[in-house]
C-alpha cells in the first residue's frame, strides 16, 4: 500500500502536468491558478486511500479524486468572494487578483470540470458516484448559507453550529472516502461506515481548526492567531463560552463580539482570557474526542487487517493535530 | 404526438408542483423564485419534443428536461450578477431582490440540482447524457466569458461574435434536443444531426434577438427597443455596420458607442439610421436564413415522417419570429 505522501504526490503531479489548455484564457487562467495553489490535497488523498484500503484499483479512482479536489477548490473560490477574503494559501484570491465576475464564472466552470473528472470513472458506478457527489454538493452549499446566516444572526445554538460545520466541512471529508470505497466496489454497508468514520473525523478536524485559530499551535512558530475572534465569528468556542458564562461575563463577551476594529489586540486577549476561565480549550478537546471515538466505532465495524486500519487511525490522528 | 404547448404545460406543472422544500430557506427561496419566474421553457420543451419525435418514452425525458431548465436558469442567475441586471422577466433579479452572495450560492446549488435531475434518467444512458451536459456547460461558461471580454475589447471580429453566441446560446439549444434524442435511444449519427439542427436554429434565434432588440417587433405593442445600443453592446448589427461603413460613418459609429448616457434617444436614433443606411436588418436576416438553411439540411438527413419533420420546421419558424 502507498503512503499518504505518495497519494499527495500523485495528485500534485496530475494537476501540475495537466493544466486546462482551453480558451478563453480569461476563464481558464484563474482555474489553473487555483488548482496549482496547492494545500494538503486532503480530499483526493482520502479518495485514493479509501480505494486502496478496500483493495480497489487506485488508477480507477484518480479521476474521481481530481473531481473532488476541483469541487473543493470551486467552493473556496466562491466562498472567498462571499467572505471578501483577500488571501488564500498565502496568495491573492481569484476575486482579488482578478475580479468578482472572473471568480464567479471560473468557479462555475470548475464545478462542471469536477463533474467531468468524475464522469471518467468506471461507467457502471456512475449512478452511485454522482448520487454521493450531488448530495455532498448540495450540503456544502447549505452549510455555506448557514455560515453566512450566522454572521448576522442574533443567537446561534451549539447544535446549529455543529450542523453547519457538518454540512460545510465534514460531509465532504466523509464523501471523499465514500467515493473511493465505491470505486473499490465495497458493499453499501461498508461504504456507509467509511463515510461515517470520515464525517466524524471531519467534525473533529473543524473543531481543531477553530481551536488552533484561537490558541495557535506551539509547533508552528509565529503563526498568527485570533482571526475568528477579530471577525466575531460565532465558533464552538464562543458559543460554548456564552453557554457557560455567568451573567456578567456573558454580557461582556457579547459586547466584545460587537467590536469590529480588527487591530484590537486587547479585545482578543480579553476573549481568550474568558475562554480560559471557562476551560473552553479543554471542553473543545473533549468534544473532539467524542467525535474521534464515534469515528473509531464506525471504523471498528469495517473488517480490515490491522495494518490497513492503522493507516486510517494514523490519518485521523494527523488530522486532529494538523499544523495548518 | 403532443404539441409544444403541451410540453410547456407539463414542464410548468412539474416546476410549480415541486418546489424545493429544503433548508436553509435563505438558499432555496431564491431558487424557487427563479424557477417559477417562467419564460418560454424553451430548452426543456426541446428535450421532450426531440424524445417524442424519435418515438422515445417522454416520461423518461422529463427529469433531464427539468435539469436543462434548471441549468439555464442557473446561468441567468449568475449572468445577472455579472451584468448587474436589475430586472429579468419583469421581476427583480435575485441579485437585486436579495444580494450578490445569495445569488452566487443559490446559483451554485441550482447547478447541483440540475445534475441531480439529470441523474434521474435511465441509468444506462448516464454516461452519454452527462457527456453532453458537461460539454454544453463548459461552452456556455466560455461563451459568457467571451461576452464579458468583448465589453472592453477594442475590436471584435464578426467571426468572434458568432462564435460567442454559438457558445453562449446555440449549443444549449442543440444540446437540449440532443439530450432528448439520446433518451429516445437514437443512433449517435441522428443525435448529432438533431444537435446540428438545433445549434444552427440557435444561431438564427440569437440573431433574431439582436435584431428585435434594435428594431423592435411590430407584433408586440410598446416593447422598448435599443437596449443593446444603449449599453454599447457589440452585436452582429454593430459589427456588420462597422465592417461596411465608410471612414466617416465608421468613426461616427465608433464614437456613438463610447457614449454611456443610457437616456440618450438621439444616439439610438442616429445608430439606427446608420444601421438602415447600410441595410443591416436585411443583412442580418440574410445571415439568419443561412443558418436556417443549414439547420434544414441537417434536418433533412434525419429519416422522419413528414408530420414529425413539420413539427421541427414549425418550431424553427416560431423561434425565428418569436415575440420575446
Amino acid at each position: 500500500m502507498l503512503t499518504i505522501e505518495d497519494y499527495q504526490r500523485i495528485i500534485k503531479e496530475k494537476i501540475d502536468n495537466r493544466p486546462f489548455d482551453c480558451k478563453p484564457a480569461e476563464l481558464y487562467d484563474p482555474i489553473n491558478y487555483t488548482m496549482k495553489l496547492g494545500g494538503k490535497r486532503l480530499r483526493p488523498t482520502l479518495t485514493l486511500l479509501a480505494c486502496d484500503i478496500f483493495d480497489g484499483n487506485v488508477d480507477e479512482a484518480i479521476n474521481a479524486a481530481l473531481g473532488l479536489e476541483t469541487f473543493h477548490n470551486f467552493t473556496l473560490l466562491h466562498d472567498d468572494i462571499m467572505d471578501k477574503a483577500p488571501i488564500r494559501r498565502g496568495e491573492p484570491t481569484v476575486y482579488k487578483k482578478w475580479d468578482a465576475n472572473r471568480a464567479i464564472l471560473s468557479g462555475d466552470t470548475m464545478m462542471v470540470l469536477a463533474y467531468d473528472y468524475l464522469l471518467n470513472s468506471p461507467k457502471d458506478l456512475l449512478f452511485d458516484l454522482f448520487t454521493v457527489f450531488n448530495k455532498v454538493g448540495k450540503e456544502v452549499c447549505e452549510g455555506q448559507q448557514f455560515d453566512m446566516n450566522f454572521e448576522t444572526a442574533e443567537t446561534v445554538s451549539i447544535e446549529e453550529y455543529l450542523e453547519m460545520i457538518r454540512l460545510k466541512t465534514a460531509v465532504l471529508i466523509g464523501g471523499s472516502l465514500r467515493v473511493g470505497s465505491i470505486i473499490a466496489r465495497v458493499s453499501p454497508e461498508q461504504s456507509e461506515l467509511i463515510y461515517d468514520f470520515g464525517e466524524n473525523i471531519g467534525m473533529a478536524f473543524q473543531l481543531q481548526d477553530d481551536l488552533l485559530d484561537a490558541f495557535g499551535d506551539s509547533s508552528v512558530f509565529g503563526k498568527q492567531t485570533g482571526g475568528d475572534i477579530k471577525t466575531n465569528k460565532k465558533t464552538y468556542l464562543y458559543l460554548k463560552a456564552l453557554d457557560l458564562a455567568n451573567t456578567e461575563d456573558y454580557k461582556r463577551l457579547k459586547y466584545l463580539y460587537t467590536i469590529t476594529d480588527e487591530d484590537n489586540q486587547d479585545k482578543i486577549d480579553e476573549v481568550l482570557q474568558l475562554f480560559n476561565q471557562y476551560k473552553i480549550s479543554e471542553l473543545t478537546r473533549n468534544l473532539m474526542e467524542e467525535y474521534y471515538d464515534k469515528a473509531m466505532k464506525h471504523l471498528n465495524k469495517i473488517p480490515l487487517i490491522d495494518s490497513k486500519q492503522k493507516v486510517l487511525v494514523d490519518l485521523a490522528d494527523t488530522l486532529m493535530k494538523r499544523d495548518n
